[in-house]
């Protein structure tokens, strides 16, 4: 529908360009009576901010987000919440007629495939986190792998992931991620990396059974970002390799509970959570600006070899890492909002 | 939006379980004046019905297609095309509350996650494959691998999908698939596989640029069918171990026109096609109803060895290929259609 | 979107046409747990059923729901509830030829236009008056004027309404509307009218604020009647006409709670309910096709007088009730499950 | 979905409060490639500036419209078009206070009722008025009645609608109408109206035949603002009186093309554009906050007599005319893009 909207009752809006004078979001659907402040927005755009790395461009960006509606003295009061983000930075004319002249990323829209189009839905996200929080569910997204370059997750440390440059919760993994990408930076040449992403203590029952699945709405989110070429749940790809009596999750009693010894489905069933945690990962492909000469053709269809000029990260998955979470979050609160009407006993209160 | 229908100008609601006395779906927005018989549907429904091999269950179902509306004189009105398909050999309720009982599949919504849900979807589908085939789009898919045994695209030879059980189109791997699938029957196992498929002649500039990017829809839809884990487009999770300098496209004259050396995209650059074959995989997990016991607990919590009786295919694959082939044809249609009005000079005419 | 669905979270897409072989709606979103029959949904199309006085055609139509999907054991499942009117009475290719040769009612679609399009509606909103019933809510409609004919609301008698052909809550006037009917079948012409309709027991609280307002969607699903020209609600287009200090209702305190003295408003504020009965009207135009010889042109064209031949109801009022009452109810039912997602309290839970 | 949205492939997102930073728009799905500048916008929002006469409030509103994206070098890009308006008036927490206190309207979320919201809408208007007028269409608002005062359409002058400040086409009933709004003053009473709207030049077959009918979503559209407690087409209620002979509009030739005698059906058959002028009428209740006391009760539940202070004006008709021209263009607009689909011929080029 138009296609810069996502969600159903959740719903986000986003809008702006590189090259326009800002850019934001508005989050239609949220529940009154939310604490939201723009610190909790904030604080998800400066985890996207460049600039805090070596691999990352090095503008000045501030970024600062300003709540224009839908909250009333610390709280949402049901209405859109709109966010505005201005740009300071604002390309000139040149480089968007530069972008338009070389068709390395196919062209529409004057801007919108611009890595500045996730700050919208950064500070969506960071809505949605805010309302899943009070919800008891938590979001939690990490580079996976960098290049070649694989976590170790018998080596999981939450803390860690802030800590290193390359968003990994693995100190050795990320040490031998940045020789990786320093080795790529020396040849002009860019690495891709993988992102996964865990939501905890979302309950059983949240998606719906056909074409509204929990997987698959969580894998359009992830593949609508910008440089995504794959999405997998659970043990994803590496499943269709195995067979149904390794594959199938073990139910058993757990003080009382139902738990499963493993969670080769990710948390998700027949497109709907089962109360476990939900796993997905998304599949980020190499820079495509490098600053390596490469064969092309310009508009008037002529080969020719182009430089590409400017900043231009060796890798997005650290500045990604975010975005992913705040799809992933949205997602899940748009899908648990709408399974509130699901059984006559929920509606009848 | 209440889970069940796919697409915004052209758009699907399926509905019916296994249990009930049929299934179907309803098409609106299939523009007017375009051919369609019941043969066009029944043509894909018989390539998802069981018992054409060794692999898939020996029930006997006609699955025959009535089209109920929207169609008069072999052509479409522009009204919604209604198509109903009975089920013919229904089970009782004996197997509905077995269902109920064991979780081996979450499970709501009463049949909704049975693979027969997929009638409405393939009979959709048809209807766009017939669209699309008007403007000159084909869509081609085929098993790519069958548990480890993958087909070699070098050998790739398309009048063999259809002649080989598996549905690959590599004759050679196709027999070694056989041999692993009835290796597993005999252990009371099942496998996984990987549905590839292949969009040709879809021209340049159909998806919207933010979330409704051409990958993301197909991605979405494909990940809506049970059973798929994960989705790649292009080189996909092998892209992200890749480096700019080989991932990238190189872009050539060829005859007087852009073209592309490789295709590492999928034919799919900043979510919109780029005019070359749209490229994209589903991961099918193994089928989880094995005859082997398998832990698990009861409703009543309490831990159990369950053996699940009945007719079980070893493999879903080859009858899934037909499913992937309807939602992306419908997927591409829909996207294709939205793209109408995104230029004034198109808008004015 | 594709224009042949209706709802947000509760949604009907209703199908078929006159000249097809049957007609029907496929209900998406229903709670589960929701007893529901066929009979719940006959006596709603019986409503509607022509042959039943000497004001509406005299065809020997059954119109037998059958559900087909979303039902098990008497409850619904809250899977998509299919259900299925067959066409027995269907009419020739020459109805269907002339009917696009002579364009009295413009004319898209094939027979999407006719009268029998409201099966489906009327069959959605039985459901949703099931649901509604559930919840302590009661929708009724009935005939409020004929053309220049008006019930004395002072005499509203509820039962009167399924006692007369004319649909009337007034014995008085329901005798003087037949007299009316009866000078204008003698003149072979036609009458309009206006239907009214009330929701009793719907809580405050239920429409969104800004374009989903509850007035703004009750009149989209009224105006979407065919023959509707005109919708108001409470005081309507005499409020235009009045002054703020008449037009207001007062507050005051009944039994302890709030309540008002007056409902020119019409049970709705701000586009959302205020508790009080919900009190909307359609007007209806004559029936166009009138057996007197009428002056249009022909598709090549050319002046000419037309009979239109066939059998036409001297008006639809009567037979219109029911589909008011069917179009409202499900309109507010899908509104109230909207609002179950409005303050975080009751998404906390 | 949300509420906050309005439109399919043309959509616009609205957000904020009269108590908040700001107000604006996003307008989604706009095509690329039409003219537009922030004056296009102004001269729309300037028309609904009150102090502008001595019956709209005296505050002195800027509410200058900057466009933050979706244009670049005076031309749409395609992408979002954001509109931002600073609120420079700003009331303080106190009257909002004392909004929430007193129900007269009912209130969910903070100030979304208020007259500001309309900004949002007619910023989004006036890009879809643009768009028209590149198509050759047009859209002309007035006030048809002021109270018991009617605009004579014998007297219609265009020219007329601008000048006097009861936005009247007929000057005559204009000075009728503010000899009446100064009695209701003198009162500390208010009055309500009648806005009528032509669409000329909207092409035949703009509308699509069931639920999304042309003269339905027109009236979704007038009835979600505020006030509009009625809407009609063309003759509306009048025709529920007529008969089928009188209310039939003839067809004849004229100059070689079908030209109706007569436009009974306001522009409008089957819910489908006739080519002809659509017309449809909005009813206003009268500004409920009038200077006089009133009974009403607290929100604790006590009788009370009320005064509602601060500035209001007696009447909104003038400055709604706007934005029932900005919904009427936005819609009819929306509906003509859905409609470039709607046929096989028109998909295929």
């Amino acid at each position: 529908m138009a296609g810069s909207s996502w969600g159903t009752l959740l719903r986000m809006t986003t809008w702006g360009e590189s090259h326009g004078s800002g850019l934001g979001a508005v989050v239609d659907g949220c529940p009154a009576g939310l604490p939201l402040c723009e610190e909790d927005i904030q604080r998800y755009l400066d985890r996207r901010r460049p600039g805090q790395s070596r691999y990352t461009t090095k503008r000045q960006e501030a970024d600062r987000a300003e709540i224009l509606s839908g909250v009333f003295e610390g709280k949402t009061t049901g209405t859109p919440i709109s966010i505005l983000v201005r740009n300071t930075d604002q390309p000139g004319h040149a480089d968007y007629t530069f972008d338009q002249k070389y068709g390395f990323r196919d062209y529409r829209g004057g801007g919108r495939s611009s890595g500045r189009e996730t700050i919208g839905r950064v500070a969506a996200g960071a809505v949605a986190a805010k309302l899943l929080q009070e919800l008891g569910v938590e979001v939690i997204a990490y580079a996976r792998s960098i290049g070649p370059v694989e976590a170790d997750m018998g080596r999981f440390d939450r803390e860690e992931i802030g800590r290193n440059p390359v968003c990994m919760p693995d100190a050795e993994a990320a040490a031998k991620a940045e020789a990786y990408l320093q080795e790529q930076m020396e040849r002009q040449d860019s690495a891709g990396g993988v992102v996964e992403c865990v939501i905890r203590g979302l309950p059983a029952g949240v998606g719906e059974p056909v074409f509204e699945k929990l997987d698959a709405c969580l894998g359009h989110a992830l593949l609508s970002i910008g440089a995504v070429k794959g999405v997998e749940i659970g043990d994803g790809f590496a499943a269709a390799a195995s067979t149904g009596s390794v594959n199938n999750d073990m139910f058993y009693i757990k003080d009382g509970h139902g738990a499963k010894r493993t969670n080769h489905a990710g948390g998700i069933l027949g497109g709907i959570s089962d109360g476990s945690d939900v796993v997905i990962r998304a599949a980020f492909k190499p820079t495509p600006s490098i600053a390596r000469p490469q064969r092309t053709i310009t508009r008037q269809g002529e080969e020719t070899e182009a430089v590409i000029r400017g900043r231009h990260d060796p890798i997005i998955v650290p500045r990604a890492v975010v975005v992913v979470e705040a799809m992933a979050a949205f997602t899940a609160a748009d899908l648990l909002l709408q399974g509130l009407s699901s059984r006559l006993d929920s509606v009848r209160r």
